[in-house]
């Protein structure tokens, strides 16, 4: 990996902070780098401003003045309200280098930041990480491609692939460890969705309970008909997520029948597996009917895109295979 | 790792030769070294005979003369009309030190083959490692324990747990790396069994369709009342496997019902899982009632002892913890 690229990776880890709490605006990550030494660092701020290059810009002061910024999505081209457009900002405070993971789609920016850059004397380099980059901003990436969320849809599940008892019983089926992550990824997302079977039956809290990320619970959505709790969103299909304000990241968290309509509308762009070394048997199984006409068809849909132990269990992430 | 455990490593993986066809034989390897090279190799042949021990002094000749011999278990006391024990043999070659992973429990040697060797000037080890081997030979030492052939319990399922479609398609699930391996696996065992559903759904062969290794197929067992297929056996309960002849490895196969009264009669050792990563959604779960009381129950019973990607596919292997 060369300078470029480590970088770069650092602006995306950066980016990962704003992940699930700057929507409809992408979460940026920001470096800039003047002989060597970071001097300025930024990501999009809850509810989309500032924007990571903003606050970056800021922490460096003078730092900027010939210096590289490395920024994961093409500077913003167009001016708002709420402040002036970063291709400006990054060219007034004497930047002489911008280096940009993806460009941004956009229409209001879409190479034109970019462009003003490059009038302006500034070096340009672009596509540098650009497929990690736009992994941590797919919920803006989807949501301005498929004009909807990117959805995680997570399963816990016993070797055999059952969610519970047949009874119902399924506190707990996996560990600590591995309940603590999907807390974490829940904080990582702007709105969870249950079914309405699941907030009759469970009354789940579908909160954060890491310390120190106890304000970063995402908003809830019951799918079904009916009224749902206090401060909850609801939704009567799972192509009503398109709808869902303020939600590029949203994650299905159960049940059974909430899993398999999504699959089955293929809404679902991560799969977020946690396997729990144990034998339930003659249980509730993850999925019910997901319209699987032949084998051959469920064949090349997932990547396996990261796996790790947590604790006992195993966790496992996979992507969905999509055409270019 | 000193070099000890080295040569016995070595032993080892040519005990695994042996895996399935010396019952009631354990399927021993022995390595024989002088002056840090490997004289005599040997491994225990189909049907029992000759031993390791015998065939790597044969190999060894004169070279064994002051040499060191590394053997998986300790060598018999016992002579026999089908050859001398192999203690005396190690010792009337000239073998001046003898490394041992593990003690014999058969009552006709036990301590004796150790003791014979050390009377007459042997030095002797024991130890090395030995879980290690007993995993190799672990169909002798489970029938030595607990009068039944070690059972592994092989199921390929989908993400979400399913080995068929609701209609029964199961061809394919998982790839054929997947597969292959499960022909290898297959030529580990003395015999396979599969339900009485399976045979009359599936007629399957069950034999091993590898290059080289097609004379390596295991007997065939049924599991259900009525009549089998020619050449196979047949039990009525999963309790019956400790009658049957020539089985120190058994691999059950399938399906769900036979998977569910192994396990629900806590007679599988080893739970060997192919993960495809594909859903199907409502078809055919793995496994039925096994019993569960409650969760709690079911944790602590199993830990993963390998894994591997076939292929698209996942290959897990898992333990029974038993109390020692």
């Amino acid at each position: 990996m060369n300078a470029d690229a480590r970088y770069m990776a650092a602006a995306i880890a950066l980016s990962e902070r704003g992940r699930g709490r700057t929507a409809p605006n992408p979460n940026v990550g920001c470096i800039i780098v003047r002989n060597g030494h970071v001097v300025g660092r930024g990501w999009t701020q809850p509810g989309g401003r500032p924007h990571a290059e903003a606050m970056a810009l800021t922490e460096a002061a003078e730092g900027a003045r010939g210096a590289s910024a490395y920024v994961t999505l093409e500077p913003c081209f167009h001016q708002s309200h709420r402040g002036p457009a970063c291709s400006l900002l990054l060219r007034e405070a004497g930047i002489t280098r911008v280096v940009i993971a993806s460009s941004d789609p956009d229409p209001r920016t879409d190479g034109q930041g970019a462009a003003m850059l490059r009038d302006g004397g500034v070096e340009v380099m672009t596509g540098i990480m650009e497929a990690e980059a736009c992994t941590a901003m797919a919920g803006f990436f989807t949501r301005q491609r498929h004009g909807r969320p990117h959805v995680t849809l997570k399963l816990a599940t016993s070797l055999d692939g059952q969610i519970a008892r047949a009874n119902g019983e399924s506190q707990w089926i996996t560990g600590p460890q591995a309940r603590a992550h999907t807390h974490l990824e829940r904080a990582r997302h702007d709105s969870i969705l249950v079914g309405r079977g699941t907030v009759e039956a469970d009354q789940p809290r579908l909160d954060v309970r890491l310390p120190g990320l106890e304000n970063r619970s995402p908003m809830r959505v019951m799918l079904g008909a009916g009224k749902p709790p206090k401060g909850w969103n609801a939704i009567t299909a799972p192509e009503d997520i398109a709808g869902l304000a303020g939600t590029d990241f949203l994650m299905v968290e159960g049940g059974a029948r909430t899993a398999s309509a999504f699959i089955a509308a293929d809404l679902v762009d991560r799969l977020l597996l946690y396997r729990a070394p144990i034998l339930i048997g003659a249980g509730r199984a993850a999925m019910g009917d997901i319209g699987l006409e032949k084998l051959g068809a469920a064949q090349g849909r997932w990547r396996l895109a990261g796996a790790r132990m947590l604790g006992l269990d195993r966790m496992e992430l996979y992507e969905r295979i999509r055409a270019a």
